[in-house]
């Protein structure tokens, strides 16, 4: 059997038909076009899905179900609510269901990149795995006891809005001190712009020649990988927020595997090291056992690979 | 049928004989005596085990399980490390079974008092649920599809040990800032301390006629009550660190319950309240339904009714 994935996103609409092994045998994207009526954008999703099913040269029939990833809050095949979309209370499932008639089923696009890590990727072959994306903000995917995790109302999982300093920074979400404040690519980047301002001397502020708005995740990491000290500084305390909540994952999860994707984890071993450094140093129970920290293996795939395994 | 629910601490082991709808027919304690070897606490535990089944005039054919809710780091019937009873790996459940030949199960006492809440308290019925318990630290215990949720090295779960302070105060774990510091009962007699050396005219500094030893948690609370503007300000500050430790138990599991025990929760209503204020100002995804914050219900009896509940 088939499966179908589709990575519902702000810019674009990506799916991919995928085999039993994970594998993405053909994919494509359309854009999503956000402000149009739900009604269009799931019918360019459908025709997208039916498109690709063609041009595999298989029939529904081949195809087990189709699993969509969607921002924000989803519950019982309805986007409860997504900002970045604009949805309230959309029928996701029952709406592409109108044009493609298999079982579709629908989850947070970060559950969904943590299921695509549990079922192929980092955390494959574990009970209990927690998936972080460092992006523009921070997502989290529970898997636990084997299956996702995401809450009584669809909005559970959001670890980057565990607070972590009493009257921090102001967030998005109405809080304050929300992790993803300080441990995002964006919170990252924001840093790296501070110091082209105010060190104009710094491997950062000649990458960039002195225009902020260039500053990147990896010109950042790049800098500190060469020594320069003020991207050190701006790294390593970055690194520390990371781990502060990595620890507070630990503490309350205690999976077996804890992996890290997104953006900035493409800095790779030079952050994995960094982190696990720290992290060993503060684990609370060190001689019992703890959810190691991991690089995600899934990359891009996640998205349409984990939501083609929201199949039943 | 009947269960034993065993509620080891560090000062007495208490044990009750509970029936199918969670209540207690008969319960007696031991004392604990830490720091003998665990073949004669567990000796003691069994001979008052056996003793409450022969004077509620059953034998072991009338008991299904016995289940032992005990400190520290519990996984599959073996105490892999426990603080305060300066235990490593014991084989609680095999080492009880010598002596009561009926299946035996242990979990953290956290966790088995979240087990009582969902079971028969403030949490029954729901799928989803988080038990808080504010004592000397902040226990956590998480109830999740419908069963406990310990860690895969049995040292999850651990809520007081979320990190809420970068370089926060200095916690026991070995690391800072950990949300019990703030949230505990401890932490709250402590800020009524510091209030009866700084503030001698405050209602806490007359009501312990001055000596700071003499702080209690409902001395603070009643003091608070009477509008005392020293111990409002002790009560509110505290109630900010519990609630902010709360959105994030929000964000994170998004649950249908999060239920508050322990010794501070006794402040009842006047707590609630005060916590739900903030609680709710603070909550991300307003419209969507959230877990409701209430008072656990099971008092004293949790530790005893939830390890008996441990059965499979």
């Amino acid at each position: 059997m088939y499966y179908i994935g589709v990575d519902l996103g702000g810019t674009n609409i990506a799916a991919g038909v995928v085999n039993d092994e994970g594998k993405i045998l053909r994919s494509g994207s359309v854009p999503t076009n956000v402000g149009r009526p739900f009604e269009k954008i799931i019918k360019d999703m459908a025709d997208l899905v039916l498109g690709l099913i063609k041009d595999e040269g298989l029939t529904l029939e081949d195809i087990k179900s189709v699993g969509i990833g969607s921002p924000g809050a989803i519950k019982n095949g309805y986007c409860v609510f997504a900002n970045n979309l604009g949805w309230h209370n959309v029928p996701l499932c029952a709406e592409l269901r109108k044009y493609v008639k298999v079982p579709v089923y629908a989850d947070n696009d970060a559950n969904v990149a943590a299921l695509a890590e549990a079922s192929f990727g980092a955390a494959k072959g574990y009970d209990n795995s927690v998936t972080i994306t460092l992006g523009t903000g921070v997502g989290g995917g529970l898997y636990i006891n084997g299956q996702l995790y995401g809450g009584s109302h669809g909005c559970g999982a959001e670890l980057g809005h565990m607070c972590i300093e009493q009257g921090g920074i102001q967030c998005s979400c109405g809080n304050r001190g929300c992790w993803e404040k300080y441990s995002s690519a964006t919170a990252l980047i924001d840093a790296g712009k501070m110091a082209v301002n105010y060190a104009p001397d710094s491997l950062i502020a000649k990458a960039v020649e002195g225009d902020a708005s260039r500053v990147t995740a990896k010109i950042i990491v790049d800098a500190a990988k060469e020594g320069d000290k003020v991207a050190l500084r701006i790294f390593n305390e970055y690194v520390e927020y990371i781990v502060m909540g990595l620890i507070s994952i630990q503490n309350i999860f205690d999976p077996d595997i804890i992996a890290i994707g997104g953006g900035v984890a493409k800095a790779g071993d030079f952050l994995l090291d960094a982190i696990n450094k720290r992290y060993e140093e503060q684990i609370f129970y060190k001689e019992i056992g703890y959810g190691k920290v991991v690089l995600a293996q899934m990359g891009n795939d996640a998205g349409i690979v984990g939501a083609a395994m929201l199949t039943k």
